[in-house]
């Protein structure tokens, strides 16, 4: 029977305790969420509420279109200017999720004949990307410049570095400086998947790049998501603007995707505008997770120091891991739980994310739930 | 330098025509569209502009999360429900456009060993679904069953089929009864991509596997877009609910995506809702891409007989192909123009769409500039 082959594998998941399950949230849930990425608490703001209320108001439901066709409306274009800008790029590409601006900046930036660098803790988007594009990959150790400078080294041609600015599982940050000279010292040029920087780290929340002094740099590519500290949905491409012509031409899942719907746009322009007003929401953001690592630590957990808005916490198992992050739920808490493949070392985690507005209070709480329920 | 090589391709881009630019469109563009996918004119009705703006205050400006952390929420749940119900599966998954479905449906269906069976005409998002599965692909002949079933034979494990419904570059349909019974004969599996089938075919608008009587069969699966007929953002796998919860454990592009932002979830629900009440919408939009063609024909231009909303007009070069566009928008025309590398064939088109929502008096204005200003 067609699909037949897909029940052994079922079978396989429900063996090896690796079965997901779609758990719909209700708009009043009592949960306190330290499992999104949400990192500046905007989702729910009125202004980013209203940014996206309005914009469907003044230009629809959709974007109607691919965005060279009718999908590029001028609110799409305010959008792109405002972000180039406030993270210190010349231009910038708005598309409709993060995961489809990381597929266009890597096959468009490792035609055929070039080499992809990429670390081997590389979000899946980005793993997707080099798996399209024309060009040959090399999977490095994960945060090792020296690697990627011998990987360099070896080939003649274009050459593109592709790196997470801070990588999803455990919330360490790449060692930026170092992976840019590496790519200086043989031409190559860099791309930052800056997804869990911007809004957290650098100078008002202008991201990695902006704070490592990369921004802005003619051999310098970030790329970013609207849909974590901007609370939004989308992606974006921001670059040289002869970079960003170049996507506009060349890249498949800018050319045949429609454009970013209208209210997403509206939402994000309206978070952006809010943490340029409020630049503290970002180093409040890093506090968070700061402190929540110590306590964490000083309950005897094993927790990753946090590099940014992402606080990790490794389970002796995957079973186990399940059971922590639903005994919080039992107990009134969300966390995060990752295991394989979201994982590349096999180790699961619970994974908690610090939001700027958690209280003191709220943050007790949560190390409470997570101490008395731990495996 | 990093990124010189760009400077080449720019430059070859420029000598053969070919260079594409954004074109921002203001909220008021005084242009009569016939280039966008908003066959049905929902994009702009109160009731989908509403269900947006709603969304978007009860659930948030975006999901907050990936689908299988904090990204489902009821609404998300909803949509899926109805939009099973109204195309006739057991069950659906949205995800954040029409091209990460296709990416999920391909991937997921098309495991190491396994073949799959592309047609030639495919939209990019398949063609890079095939191109990103484990399984091996076999491009065979645009819209050729026979061929299809001759390389079905070839092959002993796993097979899948994938065909768009409706091809967007020429509007014509795909043989899904031959389709479906080469499948049958060989047990391979249906993927059917019908972006833009739904909302235009079948009855009411339920889309080209219901007209053919495979909607909710075992074997297949269609893929759809919130984006076209239901004027928001936003793609969704249907097909039985082994086949969707092996989606949910096994797309990268699902577990790894931020869920679809309520304000687009909104949307296409409402959108889905006012069909469902409207059915004579859908007739309607293959009305006027019927009476569109005829009047076209009859001005001696050569367009392609529609099968859905979708109506191609051949040019003779891509050069004449953009300074028709162009003249026609002068005269306050929207037409969208299909170039090298988005058409298989090489030949470049005007693409029209038929709004079920245009007039006569629209219709006789447009055939009347496109006829003014042909090459």
């Amino acid at each position: 029977m067609a699909f037949g082959w897909i029940d052994a594998q079922a079978e396989q998941r429900r063996r090896a305790g690796l079965v997901r399950t779609l758990r719909p949230r209700p708009a009043d849930s009592p949960l306190l969420d330290l499992a999104s990425n949400d990192y500046l608490g905007l989702a729910h703001h009125p202004e980013v509420v209203e940014g996206a209320a309005a914009a469907a108001r003044t230009w629809g439901g959709g974007s109607t279109g691919s965005r060279l066709v009718t999908g590029t409306t001028e609110l799409h274009t305010e959008l792109e200017r405002e972000l180039a800008a406030f993270c210190g790029f010349e231009a910038a590409l708005v598309f409709s999720s993060g995961y489809a601006a990381n597929l266009a900046a890597v096959t468009a930036l490792a035609p055929h004949g070039s080499l992809v660098v990429s670390d081997a803790g590389n979000h899946a988007s980005l793993i997707d990307g080099c798996r399209l594009a024309r060009g040959t990959t090399q999977v490095v150790g994960h945060a090792d410049p020296e690697a990627v400078g011998k990987a360099l080294r070896t080939h003649a041609g274009p050459a593109v570095v592709v790196s997470d600015s801070v990588f999803s599982v455990d919330g360490d940050a790449a060692p930026l400086d170092a992976l840019a000279a590496a790519c200086r010292e043989h031409g190559a040029g860099l791309v930052v998947d800056d997804a869990h920087g911007l809004g957290v780290l650098g100078d008002g929340g202008r991201g990695a790049p902006h704070a490592a002094g990369l921004a802005g740099a003619d051999d310098v590519v970030a790329t970013v998501t609207l849909s974590k500290s901007l609370g939004s949905q989308g992606g974006a491409v921001l670059g040289p603007a002869r970079v960003i012509d170049h996507l506009v031409n060349a890249a498949r899942t800018f050319i045949f995707d429609t454009g970013l719907a209208p209210a997403a746009a509206g939402a994000a322009l309206a978070a952006l505008r809010l943490l340029r007003r409020e630049p503290q929401r970002a180093a409040r953001a890093r506090a968070v997770a700061g402190d929540l690592h110590t306590r964490l630590t000083a309950a005897g957990l094993d927790a990753v120091r946090p590099d940014a808005a992402v606080v990790s916490v490794r389970a002796p198992s995957p079973e186990e891991a399940v059971q922590w992050a639903a005994d919080c739920r039992t107990a009134g808490l969300a966390v995060g739980c990752f295991r394989p493949p979201s994982v590349p070392d096999g180790i699961s985690r619970l994974r908690l994310t610090a939001r700027a507005d958690l209280t003191e209070v709220q943050l007790d709480g949560a190390v409470r739930v997570i101490g008395e329920t731990r495996p």
